[in-house]
């Protein structure tokens, strides 16, 4: 008590250098174009997760049985975009280069965008499973390239075609549609079915898992800022989770929680689920295998 | 943008003359008797509408790929119910006359008796399809004819009997539900089973298409008046709609949004994607077909 | 209009001497550790139920088919648990000695600990079937033995082995599994699998049944202290109330109803029609077979 | 406890016979033209009024000194806005008849008029006092000429020039405020500035007080359908239902309070509290000189 | 009605060559480092002005005494700061080429300065009078320039010493307080002492006046992202306004209303009675000298 | 970034044994019997209060003049009243012995029970110095001696007679002011008045000052409990505060936040204003004088 107030997200108790598994916010929604609000998610995420259990019923495992670091928010500079994709390309980057995963909560969709660029320099060959109700696809919007709704776009920039897998997807214009048709992403509408050839395939790989919460259903998941009906649910969203941990994944995300939007609380409850249930999976994973490392 | 503003559905960017399918809202509520405010629903449908792409990756159809026009709001005369009616029947049936397709926005479900009485009109054989989580089969209601909770039986008087088949109910009076099984109406209780059935039997005829958005589970659709747990999800309104849309649809409409209810805003955009899937499906069918015309 | 103004859940409208079913409120959640609210839930479920119908369309009966009576709320002590627990017991008790049955409408659920007291005493081979999210099995919660974390230990310790059986567990920490596992309490994880075999195993016993709300999934039921992704749908908890309501069950509640957090109303409508489903399923048995009397 | 269930406003626990004073509830507001809800003051007052004290420390009195009666709500027809004031008439003239004091709790202003008239018919040299943002004015309003708009026109038509004292206006069109320069009513803007020149004049004369709680300054009284900036505080309002209640009031509403656009409870708070007030100026008032009667 | 539906707020009818009043709306909040939302500001006022009278009863006289442009809102570019400044000054230097006189709504507060660079190269002496709770005198923020909190440095950066006037002021860090009080900028802190003083001594000068409506209190006006206790009241607003408008105002604009922090739409209701007040302030007083043309 | 995240409220960044004055949340609201939700304020205060400036222009000094040191929250027992007291005495008692000021941030008032008798055992002539709305001096309340309506009383008990003042109230029964006026504390209604005499009276004595924020207006603080109309400005209590910090302050409380009830945010802004502004003032006098040490 004579110590200054810690908050972390509930179990991440570890100390930097103990832990193999790296959590931080990326507080930055100044490209949302329609409702913003994601810069409140890792804030709220954390004071609410004591409202959670560290135990998975669903893995029987518990976020105890691991060093979890919890590294607060990146401070970063709204309305100046580059700098702010550089701030979190350097912090990753950092997380990385000490053979630690990170795993980052923006924060509008546009923010993995830096996370993945730390993670190419180091995995030229990274792969990029993106759960998400939205293409992200668009070669630019409201004249701008760096974007919420262009992020996959300038991933494929970086990585080039076939290293993009996209999962229920159901919103986009019809020219993104019609660009990933050609072959530059893989991309299956509104489930997760054929996930399993996926992983397969991606098998020894290095991936980038980014995780979009809109692809669950508004009716688990309103708050955030574009919801999009014909979701998958929260079981179906958990077994996603649990059928990729198999593969290497080297990086991740889970983006686009706006809390102000449900006042309920329940989305921001999903949230801490969802984050606990990847820490544990990508955990239990690494304990059999270990992290990746090229 | 030295022109007026204006303001439409998203994607709704055609003259009048041009159009062959016309929205308009009808913003009155005064018989509702649990829980006003569908009265804004048509005015945020179309501010909100911009959080919406045009493009249905359901049914590879884009609203632009129609020509589509917003009439806006018809100024309704609160708390004089009769008069409210004329005023729609009246818009409604200057939209038939000029062979368009009106789809009405509510509104508390009442205001279809409206649409109803000018689609009737126009076709004496008309038939009606409603999918709703209530009966609306009271003959009276708090000492009224006329009101959201008798708006089919005052349709019923209209058509007689065997023209009107429900989908999805779950709610109403035990005399409604006796009433209604002595073959004055058909009704599927609690989902859309047999409703191929339905578009079978009813090949050739003209379609008055009624949605009360209640018929969606409260979870996937909270603002509503009169929320009724156990509803359908968005897929399968979805796939209902398109069961339909093979009809000759000859007039619509959809109501009882109430979005003060729902914060989230998650189910005024359930409603616009309702409104987009409707609009294309009923669009795309008529291309092949041309309107129904008696 | 001339007498004081009585408000009574819709459909309860007889005296309490020709009952034999009897609702009333345990408005109290002084233990919630995360989230208060469940207090106001009798109060807002009285007045929000004019919104409801007495008919069920799943059951074909309807509430005014019984005689009901709602005997309003305790006033219990908020901050002393241990006396608020006793003032349940003795109302409980009196309802249970005039053979007929008590539905309690929490508050949060250590609330079940007063009336089970109750019922055990009248009933001393008692069994309690739980539908929860959550086990409530800990020792003890914060330091107190008494709390909403505890409530089915403390259960235990009256019942002892065997005869708890719990539906729809999702959260919970980790040696609360553990002991679970060790055949003092039946756990079924997740759903309603198996309940017609407890249903079975239970035929001629005394059975209490109490519902936590937070079993349902939050997007159904997002009005709660504690709401946990991955529950069951307002159908299948009908169709488990429906299963077990061939059983003698001499008493019943329903809890966890926080109405602040879900503004839209809709929690509050699911648990004003599970109280509905739940009066007549067991009023109906009732009819065919009488009040369990041991 | 094993009688039904009574739910009065705090304090109000007298039988008819025995009480000169008798509160009930006009929950009607279907002519509403902007944001609807009025409808359900009276029951969230109810409701939210054992948050309250009896006692006022403004006026050292307390509720619990006076016979007060609480008659519930009466059941209006919405949507048929004429039926709905001839109910009100007839029970406030039931009221009036027994020698009582009504005082009802709108619903939207419109229902003043129907108490109004009742008032009138027993008292023909009736007066009356409003507080109010609004002018109310209009000869019709959306082609009606019985709306909340128009309603103390309405009562102008029936009591002529020079019976209507308004005060705190701050809001109508042109036309209404010229009207009113025509010496028609008299109105001062803004305040209660002259108030006790108006309560000079009327001594001796019966008084209908009506009070549209939207006189409140918005920041003080948020819940109201259309808050209009520039109002009194809670104090100025009170000091002014001192200064009415020295004169002889034989009937006074409160009304236009909207609960659902003040999630904080504030505002019904608020009319809680002016009610209590009202209630012990007006019985205070009578206890020296008993009931006006004419 | 079978013209495409026009949106303007309440009054502004007028065609854009007939007018000399024009406000449209520059929906930006990129910068926002605290609580974004201020993009929703003139679509939602634009909404709910209908909900408000065009009359003034402060000033006697009316919105329909004036012809009034409303342009709509400007497309600007999320998250490219300098280039959302840029499409600013165009519309602004436009509506100025023209001799009317802009009227922005934001928008944060840094959208003023993209309105004063084009007023500031049609009028060289420029001078801003600014009603704030902030000082907005940083040089820099969060390593940004150009920010809401930085606004007015950059103002002075273009018209240099003396040529700004603060009035409200309660908020900001120490070296602003201090820098302020070299003389670079006048500052009246906490309220509107000695406005008229500054009014008499820019006598004949072309004047911008910008209002954050966060100089309000929050009680007036919750619905801003940085809230600040201890403002003034709507009518010590209003009488700044009056006061004021005597000078030659040249462009103008109102600021900061985040209408979704403000559920009961009281927010947004007073800045759209702020909005009707100086307009007609403005015009009345053009009405007897013109239009300033330097 | 490498360490974990440290989150304490705005400007206290001093470690404990620098500090000379100590916050530290007591987040207890068990007793609370109309409206939970006081546990969630010292969080949800330290959280916001990223919004805040440090400095203050009313007093023109800034928090990071003075080191001051956050303990965090408090980890009480729910639903054990006297326990959690205690636990609050004990750590009262801590920083007193350190010599330090200790400020406690509520939770329900109940919580200053256990201050003051920390601050009573260290300093024997303590005073107490009470800002509320609400008298909290019933001798039992719902059968309990221990709530946050008889605080003061058991307080009273601790101290005796006209050793406490009581300023702002207005709400209680009427026993409370019978007993307050027999001189057992002293006690100024609805505002400040003669809060100088009290000052000049209790110079040189050590004391306790409790601010209850529901003091203010709700229209300037509706996120509390128990809203009462008739309260004071910000400014007012700023007044307040600053007259009483002339007095050896040698331990305080702020409390009755209860940040759910009111989304905008502004009663936790004000919350977190009224505390930089009652440190700032504290710290001042103490720079001058040096803590009061008996």
């Amino acid at each position: 008590m004579l110590n200054k107030n810690i908050e972390t997200f509930l179990g991440f108790d570890a100390d930097y250098k103990d832990s193999s598994f790296v959590i931080f916010g990326a507080p930055f929604d100044s490209t949302t174009s329609f409702r913003p609000g994601t810069r409140f998610a890792s804030k709220v995420m954390r004071s609410e997760s004591f409202g959670l259990e560290t135990y998975s019923p669903y893995q029987e495992a518990d976020l105890t049985d691991y060093a979890l670091f919890d590294g607060g928010d990146l401070e970063l500079s709204f309305g100046n975009t580059e700098r702010a994709l550089e701030q979190i390309e350097e912090f990753t980057s950092l997380v990385l280069k000490d053979e630690k995963i990170p795993c980052m909560i923006g924060g509008e969709h546009l923010v993995t965008l830096g996370a993945v660029r730390a993670a190419a320099e180091k995995y030229p060959d990274l792969h990029v499973i993106q759960f998400d109700a939205h293409t992200d696809l668009r070669e630019d919007y409201l004249d701008q390239r760096l974007s919420h709704a262009t992020v996959i776009r300038r991933i494929w920039d970086l990585l080039g075609d076939k290293k993009i897998f996209q999962y229920g997807i159901r919103s986009g214009d019809r020219p993104e549609f019609e660009w990933a048709a050609q072959q530059h992403v893989f991309m299956n509408k509104f489930n997760f079915d054929g996930l399993e050839n996926t992983v397969e395939k991606l098998q020894g790989k290095p991936v980038y898992l980014t995780i979009d919460l809109d692809v669950l259903d508004p009716s688990v998941f309103p708050g955030t800022g574009t919801p999009e009906a014909g979701g998958v649910s929260f079981v179906e969203l958990l077994n996603a989770i649990l059928t990729v941990s198999d593969l290497n994944i080297v990086a991740c995300d889970i983006n686009e929680l706006s809390p102000v939007y449900d006042q309920s609380g329940v989305s921001t409850a999903v949230a801490c689920k969802v984050l606990r249930e990847l820490t544990i999976a990508i955990n239990k994973n690494n304990e059999m295998g270990g992290v990746f490392n090229g």
